[in-house]
């Protein structure tokens, strides 16, 4: 059954859900979009590029009349959207997500919304981008990207199926798996690589030589640090939220990290060249599954 | 003055020295390049793509004809390179190479070429690629990068003007510097994130659930370890060329990690948001100044 949405409040317009209402608009599966956000001139470029056809400032304001809650402002905020939403909503409004963090969100979702679960639906749209605001929506952002529904217990059937029909109207392919799995894997994936990128960049532009480092910076440094130009507020949400997963990652890189080191120290070119060589075949057979998802 | 090379002897056929040869040629800069390599299937491939106008798998006997050589082996394999050209080398013919490290290479045509420094160029071309032999060579390779060149205090400003002027004809840009500043620049903009992307990618295979967590790797993912596709055999010699730097480098980059890491431990939302702040704001200014060099 295909879902028409009358009414959809998008809280933060920017990559994430400002793509999202894009993309429904020209699926023609939603009438209504409301913007909501704190920063009327994103809100306003919202009303101008398209993206929402109504703003507002105030998600209480709205609340009554939203069929879907798309919360896609960073996980921070996420907590006091939903308390704001919680008195107006109307039973069998579907309220989900856009973070990056799974088992933090179920958590607020039972906090704000305890007499709403079955209509909440976690997810995580894997559409990362280093760009922010309204002027980074775009149509196409979800065609073949992947969607992750991390269900609540108490989370309808109905409502999982409102949620993954419409990420499907965008093109995305829909997984479900458990919160808790959800974070590790992205600690692994993606929150581990991002703040390695911060660190790194922070350490460079610390340097004496700074100015003359990055002068000579190129290709590899470029693609490399491309994650160190993401949102930090986004990023400290996630960190935050993902604390024990990334402690661990962190810890576990850096024994990886003293691995190399001793390698180097010892001057092992056989050590140094198997473990550059197990890497590069571990990225060529992830790249080219990659290649092939389209 | 414009150079024109009779006969170009390149010593690894692959990116850096393919590319070179290709842009030398289109230029009508050389008459004959002669591919001079390990591995036959690699040189018959050069030949057929028309990089080599002839091979050899003995540099020994090809010295001779050489007007210029360019050695762009990984840099473990130039010493034996440059010990089997000397006895036959004709008194200025310019002996250049690709190699990404310059304290060491300068060391190797000290002790390998002692009566022949006047025509010794050690250079660095800027253009690491994941791809490597023949078939990545490519005319444009060259266009808007830079190489700098790193002369020895005998080498001759003819000889330097010779290099500079045939790599401008590939399209680049000049520097010259000092050896030992080039390799701690290196180190940082390059070496380092090698090594980052190469022991990321290793500790993400040998994971429990590497298979689940690759699958859900997406575009962050994918740039951030493009550089772990390299070369191993070449990124061994570079680690082990340029391993005090390196090893300085990963040293400070471990501080930064463990910072980060007590900001996380604390909970500190702060000074994540301040660390991850002033990095993307140098990475986005460096991508600016990046994106106006061409």
């Amino acid at each position: 059954m295909q879902q028409q949405i009358d009414t959809l409040v998008v809280a933060g317009v920017g990559l994430i859900g400002g793509s999202f209402a894009l993309a429904l608009k020209r699926a023609g599966r939603v009438k209504t979009v409301i913007g909501v956000g704190r920063t009327l001139a994103n809100l306003e470029k919202a009303l101008t590029l398209g993206v929402a056809d109504e703003i507002s400032q105030d998600i209480a304001a709205v609340a009554h009349r939203a069929d879907m809650v798309l919360l896609a402002s960073p996980v921070g905020q996420m907590g006091a959207l939903m308390a704001a939403l919680a008195p107006g909503l109307k039973p069998g409004a579907v309220v989900t997500d856009g973070g990056s963090t799974k088992s933090d969100v179920a958590a607020l979702y039972r906090r704000h919304l305890p007499d709403h679960l079955p209509w909440c639906v976690p997810a995580h749209p894997i559409a990362g981008s280093d760009m922010s605001g309204a002027v980074a929506a775009q149509y196409g952002l979800y065609e073949n990207r992947r969607v992750v529904l991390t269900p609540l217990e108490e989370t309808a059937p109905a409502a999982v199926e409102a949620v993954a029909d419409l990420w499907r109207a965008c093109g995305a392919e829909i997984h479900c798996m458990d919160a808790a799995e959800h974070d590790a894997v992205f600690a692994s994936v993606s929150h581990l690589p991002h703040l390695l990128a911060f660190a790194y960049v922070d350490r460079v532009a610390a340097k004496a030589n700074a100015e003359r480092c990055f002068d000579f910076a190129a290709t590899g440094f470029r693609d490399f640090t491309r994650i160190a130009g993401s949102h930090p507020e986004m990023w400290t949400d996630i960190s935050l939220a993902n604390r024990d997963a990334l402690l661990a990652e962190l810890a576990d890189y850096r024994c990886g990290l003293d691995r190399l080191a001793a390698l180097l120290e010892a001057g092992d070119a056989d050590g140094l060249n198997r473990l550059f060589g197990e890497a590069r075949a571990a990225r060529t057979r992830w790249h080219q599954q990659f290649l092939r998802r389209g």
